[in-house]
């Protein structure tokens, strides 16, 4: 069978560069071993909001009274006879049916788009071969079928990485897949690693009950983040009741009885911490094994794939796009980077991705938002700097929600009024951090930014104040 | 007493106005006859917001379960012993002392800032005078004082609009004002009037268990809004049992029984609909009256004082700006003619207010945000447009937070490519709409929204999709 394009891999990049490449006219087909949509919609991105959501949820039903809205079982819970942890409850395995239907529906989502769009879809494992050949083992049979195509994107992302001394055993030292999967609330808990995934489920477990540790080998939680955000977080969180440890490394795990002993090294010596279980969030490796890429002499750098701009390998006809080229591995980066492949292959002319203006997020609560340099990075890139902070409790929206944690900070250059980088911290945050994005897109000076009228009483107008901030204007502080 | 600038009101027009100038060199002073901060902060949006959210933990623990987390009761409750209403109580009593601590707090806000800013605050009825005097008329004592100023600012507002056929008593037939601090909840209402303040006040009432019905007298509730959004709001509005009646005016109420009795004009005759409460949410009046303009011969247009670009009477001296003047009476409107007034009387050179740019949020469930023309809008005036739509069903994040309704509707000019209008409904889209706003105000063509790195998986991303929508580009449709 003969085909314009063949994906490999249909996470965010490769379906998205599938239905692209089927709008544009060509004949695609996208091969897929596991779950269509990938990583990111059945076992990353997805899912983990859904949990993140009941947590939500659970936490609006334990400070319930706060807002107004009792349980009839409030004159037991007065005379203290309950409290409110012993009335509301959080369901594990439930939150973990309701997580696994979300994913389910996303899925079903996907494999109707790349129907509607005439994209085939070919079970089993994928793997390149010279003269644009792709051979599809099929993970039931083992059997083999090969393909061609006049171009073959790889995009076949990335996994947990494991380290020597947490090796996975997927019952007490387990990774994100399994921990969002757990059917049965652990009591205690040691979070490895503070990025975006560590932190999230750092947060779900400790707000359902789960006692957390969470731990980073580096100084601060976190670690890409500003180091004001970083700070709020750790205040957010031990508020909330979680143990963090910095400047600290997983030496040790022994696994022999009933918990998991962790021989913490920290600055003040070792220290041993106790937990039921042993979660590795330690940053990801990519896929590049069997896939073929030493056959075809495709160019590696380091563990990724080597790309040019539009993402064409050093072999013709071969393309890499996603967690597995260079650049953050992050959703909206892969989808992108599969229009702007494609396009090019069909002979538009796409716009290079912008990886200078690429906002990150971080779902705990507080949610964290960001793009552009942290104030130190700005510093030092040798900027003259203006730097605005807004902080939530002056917020009228942030106080009649009772989410009054966070701020915005927003950092210019003092030569060129142009934003250098913003930085967000709070309730809704990740919906906020889109207007930053088309900021720097277009570098909208800041008194441009200040003349654009935000709605009033919104968190958004924070990033507006904290401008204002910087440049001495400021009303509301 | 000798003043460079005095502000009669300290709405979010005036307390703006009073620290600006002060910040600006200017020796200022606010009169103010009630709540520093006017009605927005303690009769408006922050106490409003305060109570929705309150609804909105109410729903939430009404549908607990969904989200996996279940009452200690849930046994009692399976057993058809007890439903969730029966479980959970909305205490409207906690609710409003709330919300009424959430004002003071904010309200304690502005009197610090305008103390630290060194802004003078008279307390009394402010009334202007020729030669650019102001006379403050104590509340208490009834006793005068006079003070005079080169510069005079009117900011005193507006209140709830009384119609003929429903006078308000402030017990049947209320409004606002009262619907904000009623103690018991009402087990019936009738709210005449959809806009943002009618929609949120049957939005609330409607979720805590009042049977509200809506009346709206054109043929859409929230009618400023597009038709598609007004369509949605309706159907999230049923689907929560609220009724819903357009075409429809409310001629005569009889207040003499227990119940309200409605007499209610709709194409298809007359309806009775009886109700405990009335809230009559029939726009707004302007607060011109005893105020002194006779006297200085301050020019109106109609009910609304007549100023220029930078908010200039006809009497020199004399300035208006908030709902006092011509444009929408919103808060955000009121701040920035506060500073653009403010900043021209100290010799600066603002820009004028861009009124066609002005973002518009209505915070019911799901909530509106919009900027720009409605579609019916744009096609009368004469553009050749393009539209694009993408609901929150096919959205990762909307179907992960279990809050699926709505969409993001942006209107195209098929020429010039410039965003016409921008049309939100949906969860925490009072937080996207500012990204439209500064896209606008920066005349962002369709291709360069697209180019912009939106995060993934946030709300946000649906507007990028609705471009991508309108321009035939769309993967995730």
């Amino acid at each position: 069978m003969n085909y314009d394009l063949i994906v490999i891999g249909s996470g965010p990049g490769g379906y998205v560069a599938g239905i692209r490449g089927a709008q544009l006219g060509l004949k695609t087909a996208v091969v897929e071993c596991a779950d269509l949509g990938g990583v990111c919609l059945n076992w990353g991105c997805i899912p983990t909001k859904a949990l993140l959501k009941s947590a939500q949820v659970f936490q609006y039903l334990l400070h319930a009274e706060t807002y107004g809205v009792r349980f009839d079982t409030s004159t037991l819970l007065s005379a203290g006879k309950l409290s409110a942890h012993d009335t509301v409850k959080a369901d594990l395995d439930a939150m973990v049916t309701r997580s696994r239907n979300v994913a389910e529906t996303m899925n079903k989502g996907v494999a109707f788009l790349l129907q509607k769009n005439k994209v085939d879809v070919i079970r089993g494992f994928g793997k390149v071969k010279p003269n644009k050949i792709v051979e599809v083992k099929s993970v039931e049979t083992g059997e083999t079928t090969e393909y061609s195509a006049n171009h073959i994107i790889i995009a076949t992302g990335a996994r947990s990485r494991e380290l020597p001394n947490l090796p996975q055993d997927g019952e007490k030292i387990i990774d994100y897949r399994k921990a969002m999967t757990l059917r049965k609330q652990p009591e205690s808990m040691v979070v490895v690693g503070s990025g975006a995934i560590g932190s999230e489920f750092a947060h779900f477990y400790q707000s359902i009950g789960t006692k957390v540790t969470l731990v980073e080998f580096l100084p601060q939680i976190v670690p890409a983040e500003d180091a004001d955000v970083s700070a709020q977080l750790s205040r957010s969180f031990r508020k909330n009741g979680m143990k963090i440890m910095v400047d600290s490394s997983v030496e040790h795990v022994d696994t022999t009885g009933d918990l998991c002993k962790c021989t913490i090294k920290t600055k003040k010596g070792e220290e041993i911490v106790e937990a039921e279980i042993v979660l590795s969030a330690v940053g990801i490796t990519t896929n590049i094994e069997h896939i073929g890429l030493e056959e075809t002499g495709i160019e590696l750098d380091g563990t990724k794939i080597k790309v040019d701009e539009f993402y064409r390998t050093n072999q013709d006809g071969y393309y890499a796009i996603g967690d597995i080229v260079h650049g953050p591995a992050l959703a909206h980066v892969a989808s992108h980077e599969a229009l702007v492949c494609v396009e090019k292959i069909a002979g538009l002319n796409p716009h290079a991705v912008n990886y200078n203006n690429i906002p990150a997020c971080t779902y705990a609560t507080p949610e964290i938002a960001s793009v552009g340099l942290p104030e130190k990075k700005a510093q030092e890139a040798g900027h003259e700097i203006k730097v605005g902070k807004f902080p939530f409790t002056a917020s009228g929206k942030a106080t009649a929600s009772g989410n009054r944690d966070g701020f915005v900070k927003v950092i210019f250059d003092a030569k060129t009024d142009e934003m250098l980088g913003c930085h967000m911290i709070g309730d809704n945050v990740t919906e906020m951090i889109a207007e930053a994005v088309v900021i720097r897109e277009k570098n909208i000076k800041a008194y441009e930014i200040l003349s654009a009228i935000h709605p009033h009483p919104t968190m958004s107008e924070a990033l507006m104040e904290a401008v204002s901030v910087a440049y001495g204007q400021a009303v509301h502080l």
